[in-house]
């Protein structure tokens, strides 16, 4: 299903992560229980297009017929939205399909934050407002925050960052967060999203890119370290402590 | 790809929204230029998989070879992770196949918080808080948050919101929406997600499953109205303002 680079439309940004490619559009099908997923692929890979994610829905709309069950969102490279449209709305099944904005033109990149919920609203906090100067500005970045408490499951969830579309960053809000979280944060690191750390007990601060005493601090700076309307190098502050 | 209601395993919640299904299992594959995304969904349904979610990365881990170009993670129904694995490995260019928890276990439903970043902060505030006391009960519960200014902006956010995987509630966190926005509401809750609103200014709130005027209130009532844990029951308060 690759295509070559040339014929990519450059146009918009790439809020896929991590890095490379571009999203060029997106799709919505609503079908009946007959529509086949994987002849749509099929023929939009014959077109050209190349798919980016697949979402699928059971269909909920009040207003369409009993017929409808199942919704398909589709993001594709190298395809417009009505070609797209178009091609899959010939597949036996599809009733409704139309274009849609790809979720990255509407939330952008995001920063994960996850810990203790008294840190996590903090660094939200901080990392909200930040994010809001900043797409005033042209910026589309957005804060998703997951509160848990237990070191296996905060490891599970730093591991599922890697999973996250356009997770850009991750901030740890916590206390004491070692072991198994570590081991998480390294591997998170190893497929290049970076980790902001509060100044907290245990060993995962010393595996992180930043470390932040102050929550506030800590979400503006990680919303900072992935925007392009910011002046933040993250390269240049790495092992740092404020 | 459709299977019988009787042949899914019932152990796990549905975390996919709206309604209906259960997930059952996640796989990650790593794979080259030459592994066919088709091909593997081919053999994954004559299985018996029906795919959900499908979302596809660049490979970016550092210690990998570079033969290996590209991630797929895969959600599946009616079909265990293990065998998954196994069936997709077989697929020519899939270099690296493993078991994953899927995104809807670790990060469960999501409460949506769109508006200015001053109050969006504060309802994330007040649904962190209560997202955290309720997660240590078993819930999960995670609040991704928009600060977005403009009418356009907000109400293709507003629609986006349906084809966010899990998006359970919208807050609408603002001083003044109306217009475009108002119609987008009216969209989104036909689909069956409820809209909590700010008491603010505009034809928005008339729309609202419930208009709260404080903020952090309104982020801890959006959670208390998902939550399992709960007991709080949306249908008894619609169109209440508190």
């Amino acid at each position: 299903m690759s295509v070559p680079e040339s014929s990519r439309d450059s146009d918009l940004p790439d809020l896929a992560i991590p890095g490379g490619g571009r999203l060029l559009s997106a799709i919505e099908l609503r079908t009946t229980d007959d529509a086949d997923l994987v002849e749509i692929l099929l023929r939009l890979r014959e077109a050209g297009g190349e798919i980016v994610t697949i979402n699928t829905f059971p269909a909920t709309k009040k207003s369409e017929g009993p017929d409808v069950t199942r919704v398909f969102d589709i993001e594709l490279r190298d395809l417009d939205a009505l070609t797209a449209k178009r091609i899959a709305e010939t597949v036996p099944g599809v009733q409704v399909a139309g274009a849609r904005p790809t979720l990255g033109q509407i939330f952008g990149k995001r920063v994960i934050v996850v810990g203790g919920g008294a840190q996590v609203a903090q660094v939200a906090l901080g990392a909200v407002s930040e994010s809001d100067r900043h797409n005033l500005r042209g910026e589309r970045i957005s804060v998703d925050t997951m509160a848990l408490v237990g070191e296996e499951n905060i490891a599970a969830a730093v591991r599922a960052v890697a999973d996250l579309p356009r997770a850009h960053i991750l901030v740890l809000a916590g206390s004491l967060m070692g072991g198994e979280i570590t081991k998480a944060v390294r591997e998170l690191r190893e497929i290049g999203i970076p980790v902001v750390a509060l100044n907290m007990a245990g060993s995962v601060s010393a595996e992180a890119d930043l470390v932040v005493s102050d929550p506030v601090q800590a979400g503006t700076m990680a919303v900072m370290a992935i925007a392009d309307t910011a002046r933040f190098d993250l390269d240049k502050l790495r092992g740092r402590r404020y």
